[in-house]
């Protein structure tokens, strides 16, 4: 498998190239926009300026995206054209990005993915399993990451959100912050995204009512755990269909 | 319903004569072996001593039971010489003093549950999922109780350890603290029994592989949670046939 | 001791009752705004309507308040005027009431406190001490509560986030929950409230910097704490000479 | 500065020579026993054969070692011998063992410390405050590290059991892991050893008494935590006189 790498200088972008390089998938290219280029764990990082250029000369099998909802985009856009699959690890697009992610699914292979570890995945079951059990019990969701972390809440914890929405069978209202003076309304869901230090990230549901708790956690000790994913999910993809795939879907199969 | 309670000055006793006045609930007799009697929450807590006169004279429609092996043992046999339903909620009993118990389910509907509450149900099942999905990770159990309880570890974590056996498919050496110089064994579980202060009880699954943590914690805010349950089990125990049930069986019925 | 008690049919004015008559001290009255009046714990819940005179008549020794804002301000300017030592329990004060109720402290005892736990006041100092050792770490408060609690974030919460500027000697921006797409702002104090179920009350201080986090957590088994710490300070502060106080500042002393 | 590095090959010796290279520090060797030598972090890892050779022909201002008991007290005479300052992360020596590193202050400064991050030393700390108000409360240690460390509990749990000693002014009796049927002792200490997939390190201290809780929790993210710290440590040692060092001592100093 030969790999291209987006935002290759970011710190997802960082780690699935030392993954890459440990696990000796070859590397197409490492592309990052802006300033910020040169060596990353032995690959040359160049400018995208002429990324469907890129794609064409160096023909990966499939391409790996962390970048921001923005570029993403237009990366995606250059893959379908190209026809080339591409794994998206980007979080925080709006509606309509993801329409548009969503059609290029048309002409290649499209896998979005809000967290590509295992544990997560089994922990979104967990969470099913539970609020199946405890219908009518209260769910508050607090995630944790890294201070520089642009988007709120994450899309993992999103995906959590909608897991609790489907084993409840309703959508929850959601509540970012409480602040000032009235009681919590029946059914919503308290979200909570807290931002500090280094953090990779800690996503925790709980549930609550007749007097007992349960609280179901993940915590990441390494974006590392991301990275090997990604590439899980990028060789699966290079065996798919042109199609839009959410990892969720397809992480028993990996 | 009319219910008899045994060990009825101890902990639990005292909470099911609340949830008991609570609910309004009749309680046929309160008893309890050795020195403490007098009344508790309105009910006048009588001596143990002819405990099987006492079940032939109020004629309860169940026995709820919260004491310790030994009583307990001689509880349920005298109940089930005078086929009256009992709910055993004592811990702590060896293989031999289980063995006893299951036989008198040929006589009278015999239900042991280890923790009443709906959420610990919820647990062993989202324990059971996680496992099912991450079947290498490594297991460790932690839970937390008051610093008067005997028994260790508590029943509650006997049933989530054999939940974790039952979906690896085998039965894994448990460990019951470390100390000294030797690495983990394979597949072993670390099972770690906490007592401080007045805590009602609390139990942790942890799952860590891969640079990754899953913890799936239970806690339990009041006793009340258990009496509720074990008040809900009663109530399904009058209507059951003699035999032996186990409180994680029938809990999604009740 | 005497103790005249307010909001005696609330979630704390029954565990005040509980806790008077587990100590055998007597209530002076208990009254109650609204409808709910009758038995609690064996005291006869009366009317609040004329307070003034029922202070006269009854005459205790001191008065333990837990009730909302308005009331709270009403019956601390009744106690002041007949100079009764009165304990305030109630949170969510604006800064025109709690001018207003340390006015009253020229005329008699007034103790004001969000948390009457010996614990809190353990994790005050333990947050004070990691946060002088930490200045530069990110700190995030998280707090829950029980879902019919209308203040948020909880006095305690708030008792928290002063100790922090006071370690860090500073006034930390505090953002009440985040969504949308920007990163943290240096030296910002993110305060959770997440609301569920019956949970009596927790509190969590996070510090994360530099790879490694610290949690520092409070969680409180049962309102009995609360109603034990606000005895002691009612017991103290019948001692006491007209004025202010604070929980925090007499706790030591208790 | 010029550092030696013993176990270069170790978790923590690759952990030292990659902080080095972060912060442009001079390798002047780096060392293994046994079979693992190469490229680590672009240094080129050496047979150890020759230790007292090495330490006199390539003069390093001071050796970092993390290795085992045997390995470290000979790492450390060697030192001692050739005057060379030593910093020591190795964990699990015996009373015996650390006597001999302590003798060996007399020619050299030799610097011992079972964590060298700042967060655990802002948590010891929290701690001795904590149980100094509250100092009847019960109080467990909980630890959670990676599934081959060997020793158990950790060095840093030993550590807060000694602050927790000290707090309390009494030698607590330590009790690994409950089995069987008894209640607590008043005043020991349980002490767990969790051991599970890649945890870098997590220690846990829990007071409870009086129907409260208090959990100081630290978790490191990644080792780098550590290294950071003992080449801070390194740096402060090459500017001491001769003599035994704790890092808990000299912690506030660096």
């Amino acid at each position: 498998m030969r790999v291209g790498v987006t935002g290759a200088t970011g710190r997802m972008g960082r780690e699935i190239l030392a993954e890459a390089s440990e696990r000796g998938v070859d590397v197409a290219f490492a592309v990052n926009r802006g300033d910020g280029h040169g060596d990353v764990a032995g690959v040359d990082v160049e400018p995208a300026d002429d990324f469907p250029d890129l794609l064409a000369e160096r023909a990966p099998d499939v391409v790996v995206d962390f970048t921001g909802p923005v570029s993403s985009v237009e990366y995606v856009r250059a893959c379908a054209d190209a026809g080339v699959p591409v794994v998206v690890g980007t979080t925080g697009f709006s509606d309509a990005q993801l329409d548009e992610l969503q059609s290029y699914g048309d002409d290649a292979p499209v896998l979005v993915g809000a967290n590509f570890s295992r544990g997560i995945q089994a922990l979104r079951q967990a969470v099913q399993s539970a609020v199946g059990s405890l219908p009518e019990y209260d769910v508050e969701v607090t995630e944790t990451h890294h201070n520089r972390k642009r988007d709120a809440p994450s899309g993992t914890a999103k995906v959590l959100l909608d897991a609790v929405d489907d084993a409840r069978n309703r959508d929850a209202e959601r509540v970012h912050g409480r602040e000032g003076d009235q009681p919590r309304e029946e059914g919503e869901i308290g979200v909570h995204a807290r931002r500090a230090g280094d953090v990779t990230g800690e996503h925790e549901v709980l549930l609550a009512g007749n007097d007992e708790v349960l609280e179901l956690t993940h915590r990441a000790g390494s974006r590392g755990v991301f990275a090997a994913g990604a590439l899980d999910a990028a060789e699966w993809l290079t065996t798919a269909d042109a199609g839009f795939y959410r990892f969720t879907e397809v992480a028993a199969r990996l």
